[in-house]
């Protein structure tokens, strides 16, 4: 979801957008063997024109020679080091419902430069219980534990009603980003930033285009 | 995910993108018992500018009154039938997993103008067995069943591995939407559209802009 643009930043947020799914793909080709890709290559994968992803590319610099494309794995380590996932963060997931458990058995964060660090909700039935390699915590120590963790990065999995509650304390603890899955817009400062996914929202972007 | 922009089209697909949650914030006001509402106060609550959203919705019309507002219940409407969400789209499921299994259990869908008609996977140990109130299918039986149902929306939550071929699958059986959540690009034709729920991506999203 849109977010308001920090000021003096030059770059596009929509391009900031586009980086992690040129990262995946570039690590894609990476995994099947390539060493040299092109922004044609790049643009049919990704359904972009070579354009675009030149266009997009050069807010950050000269990344391939003209008539020599780029080469995939110094792509991969500036794109890595420009979304800042050359290190691990750390991860609060709060809500152990269905969703909860599909995110915190999932195992492909890590390599995309997150790691989850609790597991919070606010069901005493679930509070205690385990999740995966996670035991679940009350959400009435979130703040004091994500605090001293110094946790920055959350993902929100609870409904829609608790939403903004939860991400006002996950904002308290100190969170500045914030993956949110309830169906709800979340209000907070300046400085924190929000994504959604929404899947009704993701599929009313498709129907648009659909004939009735 | 970005998509090539159909050609004749004036509108950036970034609006449409915004459009889904200009309703699902609009319908959460009038379930607040509001009905009347401002550009000021839609952009408080979606942390957009006032400015941005009545350019975004005066490429559909005019849709509010200098001075008195937008009256919600009339935008819901045209919100609604702007993005062919007026009825309801059937759609398959692919993938019987974790996430599948959140998907399938979700019952915010069909608020939105969707409902799950068909789960599939290919697991043998998971065909026939009931997943919330469906029965999961034989992916063998994918392309008859889909096309037979004239199906054109599906939600992919199979592994990356699986995904491409899944896709041409719907392709195939007709589908021109496709929600993937499978950390991978997926090559459509021309007419299909696409959009990726990928929370690494959209986190990475959120990293460039903190303070590393």
């Amino acid at each position: 979801m849109p977010h308001k643009q920090p000021p003096g930043r030059p770059i596009p947020d929509i391009v900031v957008g586009r980086l992690p799914f040129y990262l995946r793909t570039l690590r894609s080709l990476a995994a099947e063997g390539l060493e040299i890709t092109s922004s044609s290559e790049l643009g049919d994968r990704l359904g972009l024109t070579s354009a675009q992803i030149r266009k997009d590319l050069s807010y950050f610099g000269e990344f391939g020679k003209q008539g020599l494309g780029y080469n995939i794995s110094f792509l991969i380590v500036q794109l890595r080091r420009i979304l800042k996932v050359d290190r691990i963060w750390e991860v609060v997931l709060v809500g152990a419902g269905d969703l909860g458990r599909a995110i915190a058995n999932y195992h492909g964060f890590h390599d995309r430069g997150f790691e989850i660090r609790f597991v919070f909700d606010s069901d005493p039935a679930k509070v205690r219980q385990s999740l995966s390699q996670y035991t679940i915590q009350d959400i009435a120590s979130l703040v004091e534990k994500v605090r001293a963790a110094k946790i920055r990065v959350a993902m929100l999995a609870v409904p829609a009603a608790a939403a903004q509650n939860v991400s006002d304390l996950l904002v308290e603890a100190g969170v500045q980003a914030i993956l949110n899955y309830a169906p709800t817009s979340l209000v907070v400062p300046k400085g924190v930033y929000v994504q959604n996914i929404d899947p009704g929202a993701h599929m009313q972007r498709m129907t648009f285009y659909l004939e009735a």
